[in-house]
């Protein structure tokens, strides 16, 4: 059980990590462009689609109007609307490919990533800097760096830590949409599925 | 490709001859429900479900709001919402304690079966009979019923039959719904995701 | 009722008209290859992807190594393998991108398309032509040739009638698959899910 | 942004103190009954449902074949087969229907849940406990239990915690897989989907 340990550890040192690159003004950027639009999107691939997926429930447990990108009932996305991307490396194929497409029709991009400076990134109306090895680190040649990085590296392999530090950081924005929203846990209670 | 054309001959046969049983004020009254309800959830197991999904895409790009029991972000389901839930047989375990549920709670119920008799049947508010072999024949020990339908039933295996026929309905109705809505081709176009 | 069964007509009219363009060569290589895949995925956009479910349902029910293209458990795909990609328009651009990537790696291109002369035609190994209105025809500027569509083009709205016609000539190759695999319903009962 | 920061530490607070429920033993047999299973399906409800998806994904990832209820590709369960269910309560009805049935077939059943002695916990061959405030304390009427948790329960709201807690875990017990089955991040890394 020890290397379940370590790896727990691991990932929760990468969110105590990650924690000190949050910034007040995107937080707040980020509340302000959710509670405002008509509709909100999200979309990743893989498992940060899973994070992804999480997040858009809660909003529409918030009572806001959120759909997820490749869902059954998605609708075109609009000037109004605003997309959740996310992306550790910033440059997942489809992801900045709808990145693109949805701001081109006037919807506001929200990214989370792990570089800002990615085409993700680039192409964003805010940014909320989710550090974490991501899997593009995994190809990274620089051995030294990996070096450096020790064991943590094989404890949560590919994108985990980035996409569990998006995940908890998204649930860190629920609290704040609550807030904002004046929302309180029965309101959610009452929007949560009765069928399952 | 000569077994090929007799399965599509045989699934195409099954179309028609389930037409007979299409009823119009079943199909008034389904288009009455569907057009009043607050939101309309849809359900199914296995390709049933790919069928209610077809159709929940088609009552979003009308403008409806539309939600497939399962996914992301299906909210509560209420009074003055709908259930449409899809079974060959009326007996699938989820599908009968969905609609219950959803019953209970004030919503209606529409299904689609070819057994109006069976539990789903029993308990739904408009029924659509869709004449189709489905899976509850394959275990029917009756021999003889089985004979007089000859090759037909290997060649739409399992709920098959049941399954096209009743997506081509739904897709029947959707015309029926542009029509009472005032929809146009074009109207549905604008709702269609660019997302992909 | 009469438009509904007007449409039920028109997809029928489709799908008898499409069976003209089925080709036996194309029908024995889309079975060949499939039989000999070591894996065979499947995608498709929209109401396209829920036909592609449809069939790798039955293929995993046949017994054969089937995954849809942005469901959970899909690994990488890989030389021996093959990819059947469904695009009315041959131009649906995750779908060509996908398509693309997977012949790269050294897998099969099988395609349902309209339009064998598109992007995804011209890099597809196999093709079965599945003729039927497609969304294209929706944004065609000809307006004559939507005069002589006539009615048919609002009873299929969108890419109704070449999804459906894909459906149906995939449930043909089902049967196909079934005889030269010399596999029984009862064999594909044995394998269907009783989780639901 | 004070207020994302607490839920941050309330959620993180919460895995570090379910850590000390973890048990050496019941780590080890779900090691044991994961790796030699033929084939090990995952199910859940909800963000639940997520959780479990991305530990499916992980399993892949290892070569492990493994299965998503309720995903297109699902085949039946059977004996040799086992099947991890992931419920804070212990008692979501499908879910628990879902190992029932299972467990009739011959299926081994592997639990997540907060309560060992609720439905879901007295039919499962192994648990993990995994504490966190559940959905269930939600509707708890002991006022003053709440009151002890203080601001807690309205910074991870529903299930939060406990779908967070468990998702921790399951990557803590990849980190065992990869180990038992002698795997490196690379061997996952060339499982991992090309095709997004």
């Amino acid at each position: 059980m020890e290397l379940m340990i370590s790896a727990i550890e691991a990932i929760l040192d990468n969110i105590r990590d990650a924690e000190e690159f949050l910034n007040e003004e995107d937080v707040a950027n980020f509340i302000e462009i959710i509670t405002t639009a008509e509709n909100i999107f999200v979309t990743g691939a893989g498992r940060s689609g899973l994070a992804a997926k999480a997040f858009a429930m809660r909003l529409m447990h918030l009572g806001l109007s959120s759909y997820v990108v490749g869902e059954t009932i998605s609708p075109a996305i609009n000037k109004g609307d605003c997309i959740l991307a996310i992306s550790g490396s910033g440059e997942t194929n489809t992801i900045v490919t709808t990145a693109q497409i949805s701001k081109k029709r006037g919807a506001k991009v929200l990214a989370l990533t792990s570089y800002p400076e990615s085409s993700l990134g680039q192409l964003a109306d805010e940014i909320i800097n989710v550090k974490g090895r991501t899997k593009v680190e995994v190809d990274d040649e620089n051995y030294l760096k990996r070096q450096i990085k020790g064991n943590y590296t094989s404890l949560t392999p590919l994108g985990t830590a980035f996409e569990l530090t998006a995940l908890v950081f998204l649930d860190g924005l629920v609290s704040e949409l609550m807030d904002a929203m004046g929302k309180t846990e029965e309101d959610l209670k009452n929007m949560h599925t009765v069928l399952e």
